[in-house]
């Protein structure tokens, strides 16, 4: 039987001048790249993290800490360089593009080479009072993703990221996770930008209206992304299966983008190949949902920001990985004494000798 | 009473444009180098790598899976660029330096521009029966250790790391960190670089054997250190202490720097401010030493190697930290609404408004 890539990437890290296995989870990611990229010298020269904006109509159920009005402003701060994930791209040499899915506000004044104003609506609906999108929405949404990653395609992108901004989004990506995973709307519901206790109590009650309205219609994820998601959760999604169609290494970022991924999973398990995690962020449930999809988070820095960060630091991770099991010596090309064999190991050889 | 730069460091932080505390410990990061640079715009420029080398006598006890002559074979391939450590100081940007402590064989041969050639003793005698050093070695060492923090500091690097290369290291480090935090043998000795189980056997028996015969003459960290240390452990004890007096923030890698820090740190507590720890290693008994001394380790990779190779990939994050509080947008400047005013913020507000 044919060795697969990811058994021969392994024997190759194995001959390295490193312990069997020393380099823990870079080994599991260089085995994973190799085995996307068909080669044992997986290459990531060019990154790229798009971030995806959207307005949430459930924001007005006074679910957050910060006024609506800030998705907007945020994407003028992005294209300006200010938010963090602009501090955080450039410390990565990671390209940027900014994608509005749906932002409440007008954004056709916006204008820079990397923001793409392509809104599907003026935010989502109140998904306690009506589903969030219609069919034609969500599948827009999801078209917009798809059509990113294949622009990324087209212009030589290796690793892929996704990130979103949406003031009142981790409801909507609470109720999501809640939905699919059958879980408390209680164990999923985090502080998202810091909300206080009455806020939080108002979130999981919008999260428990949302799952009580359109549970009995929602039989797929799918129908619940309509149903709960945003319009920049369903782009997510989308980029996330076209990633899985041309096996592009995509990294995922926190709490939302998760959410996104869970959708996408779920309908698809052979997406979680191409599926990266950046991390475990502080939201709370967030590492409940990465273990149910046995998803393990490369960073834990309690992060909680979104916006593509976790995802950014991921990425210098994930490269480090490539690179080690493409550059380093090996024992035999480096003259280095390999392990000294066991006793067993030993009496094994022996015996093999005799025979 | 003035503010201290931490303080305002923290207030900096929390004016920009992302929910208060939003970057976790990335936050905590950029306080800790603003308060050691004296600055709100803390600069990293240049980073170097320093690994330390040395032999050990103990490593004929048979505590290590690898012979002993990788230790002068690896300085070999560390020379000529084939290491995973070499792999991710390219990465990062990172300057390397190699340093032979005390490696048993002749390395006078080599010659590389980064190569430092300056064996205390051709590997420390065996703990189990003899002080590892002599109190004039010892010294030396730490000697070492602290030129090179100072030709890196006229040099002009702004962040160190520190890592190192010494096969049988981790029996020395466990016997430091028992030694020193009193804990039982089986619970500081890992598999190190895979030993089998007769091997982590000898590995326990050598730890006690070395603490019984020290006990009563070992008053102190640095006494520990000459008894059942290493010339390369030594050398990073003192490169932090040099690093500690000029304030120059320092990366200490995995389980065997994390016990050379805990002499430092242990001798002289301020020595912490400046020590940041790259990670938390799969070796077992590094986490709980890293709480022992409070220690919150940025990565957590699964990695055992060593070398410096998580304080590598940790330098990314702490980078990282140091640019958001340099180049992030403010609320002000980006024009970005605050935070809406909880019920009780507000009314404390409004009572502040009507006094």
């Amino acid at each position: 039987m044919q060795k697969t890539i990811a058994a021969l990437a392994q024997e190759e890290l194995d001959r390295k001048t490193k312990p069997q296995g020393a380099l823990g989870n870079l080994e599991k990611i260089a085995v994973r790249l190799a085995a996307l990229q068909n080669t044992l010298s997986p290459s990531l020269k060019q990154k790229r993290i798009m971030v995806f904006a959207g307005s949430h109509g459930v924001a007005k159920r006074g679910v957050s800490a910060y006024p609506e009005e800030v998705t907007a402003q945020m994407v003028m701060n992005f294209l300006r360089g200010g938010a963090a994930i602009n501090v955080l791209a450039r410390h990565g040499a990671i390209d940027l593009r900014i994608i509005n899915a749906g932002v409440r506000g007008d954004c056709s004044n916006l204008d820079a080479p990397n923001f793409r104003n392509a809104p599907i609506r003026q935010g989502t609906r109140d998904f306690t009072v009506e589903p969030a999108m219609s069919e034609t929405e969500r599948d827009a949404a999801l078209m917009l993703g798809k059509s990113e990653v294949e622009r990324a395609k087209q212009e030589g992108f290796e690793l892929l990221g996704i990130g979103e901004m949406g003031i009142a989004n981790t409801t909507s990506a609470a109720a999501l996770c809640a939905a699919v995973l059958s879980l408390a709307p209680e164990d999923v519901c985090g502080r998202g930008t810091g909300v206080d206790d009455e806020g939080l109590k108002r979130k999981i009650a919008a999260v428990r209206a949302g799952l009580n309205l359109h549970r009995a219609i929602c039989k797929t994820p799918l129908a619940w992304l309509r149903a709960v998601g945003g319009l920049e959760i369903a782009a997510m999604t989308g980029a996330i299966f076209a990633a899985a169609e041309h096996r592009l290494p995509i990294v995922i970022d926190g709490f939302i983008a998760t959410a996104a991924a869970l959708v996408a999973i779920k309908e698809n398990p052979d997406v979680a190949q191409v599926c990266f995690f950046g991390h475990c962020s502080a939201e709370s449930g967030h590492r409940e949902i990465l273990q149910q999809i046995n998803a393990e988070p490369i960073l834990s820095l309690e992060m909680r920001l979104g916006e593509g960060t976790g995802a950014a630091l991921a990425m210098h991770i994930i490269e480090a990985a490539a690179k080690l099991l493409c550059e380093m010596a090996t024992f035999e090309t480096a003259r280095v004494s390999e392990k000294t064999p066991s006793k067993r190991e030993e009496s094994i050889s022996r015996e093999a000798r005799t025979e």
